[in-house]
């Protein structure tokens, strides 16, 4: 019988669990709400419950978990500010105890990253970053055909550099961090500040900001509606300026986007890469460093991110 | 019969080289200007010569030469800026002719960074960064306990992620540059700054913009000097801040100071240290990740950095 793993993505709005094969296969998968759980413990027991209504836990080796402010080295979630539980949970821990299964977690752009680079279009790259733009931003970084974690295993947190001192209030405590302006909620923030700033009549204007998402703002844009539009050419703007920083880090190969906001398209890459190779440094121009969507499907990708785990660390014999 | 390295560093002003031996201890050493070669093989041949005055090249198993804008995988040095020479040069192949030896080229804060982890501060870390702030400003950065080159051997150009978009005009074609900021010459565009916009007396207002160096700067600082003092916050809050983007990329463990403008000791680093905790994504900061001088002696550091790239890819067997 071939080996299988449980895959799950802790998400700020939806969490998403699975079974997977190692070929990246999924055998079956769902969702919760992640805001209906306050407290870590009742979310991993919860499920382990509902995982158990879709597939048996035969022939499962192991478990990944991507999460925000998840800590590899540690296994534990820090204090991660989009998600309903407090504290340091030591998650990993707690996971096994609760399925007797070895668990490994890491951030949720990391495991994003491994997905990528064993089921994904970074399949033959050793350098390139994934970011995944959801409720907020996160950053994947693979270097020398490894993921990087770095020192206390927080490497990657490229939503929380800076774009403007004096900028956006962001959930981590600073102002003005790059996911402040791209991800679903600052792609939201910037349709009201546009709204505010400017009359043009507009399709968002009828639309409360707890209503407003990335889809309506998308749907929009696509019917032409300015306030839409101009939203993504400023959201492209920043995310094009910071990734040609990020290039100069790192010198990947190419840069996925992965999430909500990426699935606006040209709407969203058309300005970012303009602005990318804008602000990039003239060396750079002529190394052609792509500006790509994930070659995962949106559904499958946080699940296959995270199943990768336990292929990769689990289950190293086999490789 | 101990083995031998000649590591040769290339600079914007001076270029220096020497012999070393495994160990670290540099046998023979002495520099040049780089501004009197306007051509790269002129300046080899040069080289060449140079280090026979100053020891027999028996027993030296191989060259590493640290230099701006050099490709790793290439051998090469394209069109470096602060270089007196145009275009892309084969450099490693034509040392290689040159001397009979087996060369290694890299950028010149990469050898920086190999030469701190194998004979500075970073013995015992995996994840760093160093920084040298000469003429211009170079990063090395360690990641999982090796150097990133990343796809096309560019890594690491900190010296151009972005400060400002609409900012001073840098050697590389772009505006804004941190290290038209944080570096010799960025200090002085700063003091010369500071000189139109303020009233307040001066000793630097007696110094010609060609005559003014970071020591005269560092020395001013020293003596009370009001300008060169705001200068050099000027400087550090500017690089605190841009640090402390750096650190979510790759999660370092320490990130080194090397060079003329690191000698400036507290003027440079309390600012730095300040702003880069004041603009630090919250989850690093009980991380206590410090902000250092480099473990090099700056006379030292240069050769040590070049000579440490033979002992890691040229002697391999021995390690």
């Amino acid at each position: 019988m071939s080996k299988l793993a449980i895959g799950i993505d802790i998400g700020g709005t939806n969490s998403k669990y699975g079974i997977a094969d190692r070929s990246g296969k999924i055998i079956a998968q769902s969702r919760v709400k992640t805001q209906e759980f306050k407290d870590a413990k009742i979310f991993l027991r919860t499920i382990k419950k509902e995982i158990e209504k879709i597939h048996s836990l035969e022939g499962v080796i192991g478990i990944g978990v991507g999460a925000p402010n998840a800590n590899f080295y540690k296994g534990t979630i820090e204090n991660p500010p989009n998600l309903p539980w407090k504290g340091t949970s030591l998650f990993a821990k707690e996971m096994e105890e609760v399925f007797g299964l070895k668990t490994v977690v890491t951030n949720d752009a990391n495991a994003a990253a491994l997905g990528e680079s064993m089921y994904g279009k970074a399949r033959n790259m050793k350098d390139f970053i994934v970011l995944t733009v959801g409720t907020g931003l996160g950053g994947g970084v693979f270097a020398n055909n490894d993921l990087v974690y770095g020192k206390h295993g927080f490497a990657g947190e490229l939503g929380h550099t800076l774009v403007n001192a004096n900028g956006r209030n962001c959930a981590c405590g600073k102002k003005g961090c790059l996911e402040t302006y791209v991800s679903a909620t600052g792609i939201r923030r910037t349709v009201y500040k546009l709204l505010a700033d400017y009359t043009e009549p507009s399709i968002l204007r009828s639309i409360s900001y707890d209503d407003l998402s990335t889809r309506t703002i998308t749907d929009a844009a696509a019917k032409g509606d300015k306030i839409a539009i101009e939203a993504f050419k400023y959201t492209g703007r920043i995310l094009g300026m910071k990734l040609s920083d990020f290039i100069v880090h790192t010198n990947p190969e190419a840069i996925f986007l992965l999430g909500g906001l990426s699935k606006a398209g040209d709407h969203l890459f058309i300005p970012a890469q303009k602005n990318m190779e804008k602000y990039l440094m003239p060396l750079f121009l002529d190394k052609k460093i792509q500006l790509l969507p994930s070659g995962l499907k949106d559904d499958d990708a946080p699940i296959l991110g995270a199943s990768s785990l336990v292929w990769k660390y689990l289950d190293k014999e086999e490789k």
